[in-house]
């Protein structure tokens, strides 16, 4: 058994008990979702092998594959450099998203300027 | 000009009008780093070919590398499937982290218990 207290008291959790938890494809890296964690998520996805999550909406705890079968096994986590932000590398079982796409950010890629560091020198402060 | 809007509209910002923005290096997938987008944030960061995020605890616009020179250059982006979380792909420039290391993940691992599809079965619900 894993004490994980120690990281769950470094963690900067936002001011309604949450912290956003990035999960990435272990091996290809791909960016799978985002969901929100609370301190016993979190804890269970240290210690359990398997991804929970708190839902905003439904107020409830929720370990993804429960319904679907499309588990994120644990693979890796890290915390970022503030503590507010968990990264979470798992295997993905099938598909990520409920809406059936590999991962969320599949359906509704965005039209960008493209960026070079030619182009944008000069500008904004800070 | 690239008429941003219809997107904005799209977006569902939280309360505080601020949308969690994964920024990810393109090639390698590395995640770098997770900052906050207001609305004009995330326009300027799809029109401008740089990121910009809004800063939480100093309420004012910052865009990466103005400071530090490590630039985040914009080559895709994605909205997720409930318009929530924004993923920008860039092209990183130098360390992406304020701390000196390349992502913002790479200082504090944590240790976990590996999941595996064989050893989790039954348990939580939902």
């Amino acid at each position: 058994m894993t004490d994980v207290q120690p990281v769950i008291d470094r963690v900067r959790f936002a001011s309604d008990g949450l912290v956003p938890a990035v999960v990435q494809q272990w091996d290809t890296r791909e960016v799978l979702m985002l969901g929100y964690m609370n301190a016993e998520a979190l804890r269970r996805t240290l210690t359990e092998g398997r991804v929970t999550f708190w839902s905003r909406s439904r107020q409830e705890f929720w370990r993804k594959g429960d319904t679907s079968g499309h588990a994120q096994y644990v693979r890796s986590a890290a915390l970022d450099c503030d503590g507010d932000t968990v990264l979470v590398q798992v295997d993905q079982v099938g598909v990520a998203c409920h809406t059936g796409t590999r991962t969320c950010f599949d359906a509704d890629r965005l039209e960008v300027v493209f960026g070079e560091a030619e182009q944008t020198e000069g500008g904004a402060s800070s």
